[in-house]
């Protein structure tokens, strides 16, 4: 049995669809509830994202940009090329700047959600491997 | 009792401090818990507002800027100049554009509180007068 089942359900937001539009940036099985589109004069977009156990997005960068990551509910982990995994828990609070390759999603044992805040243009690029998203979880567990 | 006393207590992101900095601009007590600062590139700030029962801010514009509102908890008011006020639930997203004047708080008999992502420069106007208040908080509850 996975852990924080009751993230599945939505955190205050909803869990909203399954990510079909993102689905090929994505390893396994997300979900997005639309919350703000940008338009002319609101330069974000704001979206609620839940994460099966395991799942998590390409590596990705945010150009011209910044994207803002508020934890909702769950276990992740949010990383910055580079730089050691940390594991994200409800309240916590991520920047990521323009230009910074990264990526997020659930551990490998618990569901996961947070709310996007995403200014600029996402370029996304290759898959978290396996064997990365391990390491990943190691250095998160060990770090907190 | 007012209603929705567990919100006092923070949803997710906690009740954070007496918001002492901007009291001059509130009638009644609220909380503010920072999330996020702006900085050169990041063009919003983020932070949790919690409003005891009856709390609202001063009628204000954001300039060449917006404001999202994420409600996270109990129940509360939104109202732009010559409209009539929503009620305010959890999920419920507000979107205020440039030059829009405005005011949000607790309804009369709740806790209440939002996640609110505010781009541009503020300018602060006149409180929101109790006969206002009660107004709006039976035109929220006609159209709900």
């Amino acid at each position: 049995m996975a852990k924080n089942e009751n993230v599945k359900n939505g955190i205050i937001f909803g869990r909203g669809q399954k990510n079909d539009a993102f689905a090929k940036y994505f390893t396994g099985q997300s979900y997005l509830k639309g919350l703000v589109s940008p338009e002319k004069e609101v330069n974000v977009g704001v979206g609620n994202v839940t994460f099966e156990p395991g799942c998590r997005n390409n590596w990705h960068i945010h150009h011209n940009g910044y994207q803002i990551l508020l934890v909702t509910g769950g276990e992740g982990l949010y990383q910055e090329e580079g730089k050691r995994a940390q594991l994200l828990k409800p309240e916590d609070v991520v920047v990521t700047h323009d230009g910074v390759k990264h990526w997020h999603g659930a551990t490998p044992d618990s569901w996961f959600s947070h709310v996007a805040i995403t200014a600029g243009t996402p370029e996304w690029l290759e898959p978290v491997s396996d064997d990365q998203f391990q390491k990943a979880f190691q250095q998160g567990k060990e770090d907190k």
